[in-house]
């Protein structure tokens, strides 16, 4: 149960960062709907190489994963070329995956990778073992190992993107829970019974008032009803083309739809950790994903609820960070994977960048 | 910050079951508004001998604090007569907790001891160590050690009464968070912030749908909107002695509000379960209390939600159990803490019954 089945054959190859790990490198994949970004990574989290290249998620499974063993090849080289080598890889995948079996289940991102064993195919292409995770399990870890998480002991990963992402940090480990193929789901924990529907099939989620889906359909709808729009919104909503930076564009330039909107979601954000929080008993989270960006516009009213609604914490303690590493942090966090399951165990790899 | 601080005095004392510990027992306490009780057990988790004893909580907490020495003194006199001798103190109280300092900050049932060191005192008086949790933080422990839960890798615990207390068991052990000072508070976890007010001050709280106060106001609401109730109902409601119980009969015979009101309950409960299974990964939950009495009435709408709300959780595999050992589980919780907290680990002591 702990997404090793598809590495048996390579216990030869084994190693952790105590037995001589001098010149190992491990590589870290996003694999998003656009793009897939890479980069080389050693045992102390500091990046040697990136590389960035074109998904083409609407093509076969084939093409994917051929442009996949080409880029780790290329980074296999850069590492030779710095006199190390590659001993193991991580892939960070937004979708349900079967990560003892290294498999895209679905990801609604990368829609014809479904079922395609991507981990165990890459691994008998590279020859070294590779190991695969949730796209928000990999953002977490990136901020554990190399950015905001790296001092805190409990804490809430959170991944504001098309859908919303979740993880929990416990003492710099991913937390898996029973296994059952799905954890830290924060996006579709319900924060109103009573709100707008979700993707899922339920309504009042998370991800249904936090999501860049969410600002979109909002604006979207906001326009049928008749509301009077930025002239620029309305053309951009009309010609099919309307994007979560338009919405912030919106409510920075003042509208109010779209300010009530971010509104919502900094609202929706805040009462979902409040209650996490008031659960587990901790006070920290780390926000990252695209939609992070347009953090000024969701923070205050999302500090707001934290610092009202939670009656047992301490509004003086509440910790709430920004992502330190960015778009990067996948990358970090999917090569840290590869470092710890390579070390054999999940626990923390803990070490402080210089 | 492991809430050993008043026994430290007691170094000499500490051991555990693996250190000759044969004919040692812990006493363990569950002190409640109308009564304390307490039982004698071995490290095996066998209960040797009980007692019962009124709280007398509108009384001044030096009178309690007496009643409570003699019978522990009577509970080590019959250990005695076994041949053995008791070497620790497990308390379980309702209300908010200095766990560290044994000191009670606020407990709703027991009005006059906020502020009472009452941990430090037995201790002094006793002359073994002393530790002190959560009422519902004990029950779990409870289920933990000798009930539901030991079977079980990771589960959430509920505690149905006046209020609504939860705590969350992670293999075995209690999971503290960043020891804040509350933790596993599902009672106030939001799950509908258009719902009904809180004791807490907020609107939407589990507690507001799903414990005995929730139940009984119901009651008293419908009756003060001109609804009709049955005839004994709205007696005891005029003579203001309405209780859980009565709402429960009422239910029983057929009354459309009261079985709204459980419908209401059950609703909350599985919602509240489904929003943190869908985060931690987990599917299992034990639920003790007074009102689990209720269990037909609730049941039903909980599991109907449970498997029909989240989207992520397989129906199949949820697993919900009312509680083994009934108002005994906070009783061997207690003594299961002083055995832990004697071990000098808060890991799991695990024994299984014969």
């Amino acid at each position: 149960m702990r997404g090793v089945r598809h590495r048996l054959s390579f216990s030869a190859q084994k190693g952790g960062r105590d037995k001589g790990m001098a010149g190992a490198y491990c590589i870290g994949i996003d694999i998003g709907g656009t793009y897939i970004k890479m980069g080389l990574f050693d045992a102390q989290g500091q990046g040697h190489a990136f590389r960035r290249t074109p998904s083409n998620a609407s093509g076969p499974p084939e093409t994917l994963f051929e442009t996949l063993v080409r880029a780790c090849r290329d980074l296999k080289e850069a590492a030779r070329r710095q006199g190390g080598r590659v001993i193991a890889v991580g892939l960070g995948v937004a979708g349900k995956l079967d990560t003892s079996l290294g498999r895209v289940v679905f990801s609604p991102n990368l829609p014809h990778m479904a079922g395609f064993p991507l981990a165990p195919r890459l691994q008998e292409a590279l020859e070294i073992p590779v190991f695969m995770e949730n796209d928000a399990n990999v953002f977490g870890l990136g901020e554990a190992w190399a950015g905001l998480g790296r001092h805190r002991r409990h804490w809430i990963g959170v991944t504001l993107g098309t859908g919303v992402g979740g993880c929990f940090i416990v003492e710099g480990s991913l937390w898996l829970g029973d296994h059952l193929g799905f954890v830290g789901e924060i996006g579709h924990m319900i924060v109103d019974p009573h709100g707008p529907p979700c993707a899922c099939g339920q309504v009042g989620c998370l991800e249904a008032h936090a999501s860049g889906s969410a600002l979109t359909r909002g604006m979207i709808e906001a326009l049928k009803a008749g509301a009077p729009l930025p002239e620029e919104i309305e053309h951009v909503v009309r010609s099919g083309s309307l994007t979560p930076e338009d919405v912030y564009r919106a409510a920075e330039s003042g509208d109010p739809h779209a300010r009530q909107l971010f509104q919502r979601m900094g609202w929706a954000l805040g009462l979902a950790l409040a209650n996490l929080f008031t659960f587990l008993g901790i006070q920290s989270a780390v926000i990252g994903g695209g939609v992070s960006q347009a953090w000024d516009q969701f923070y205050p009213p999302m500090m707001e609820t934290l610092r009202t609604v939670p009656k047992m914490l301490d509004p003086s303690g509440i910790q709430i960070y920004r992502t330190a590493l960015g778009p990067l942090a996948p990358l970090y966090g999917a090569a840290y994977l590869a470092w710890t399951r390579l070390d054999g165990s999940e626990g923390p790899l803990r070490v402080e960048k210089p």
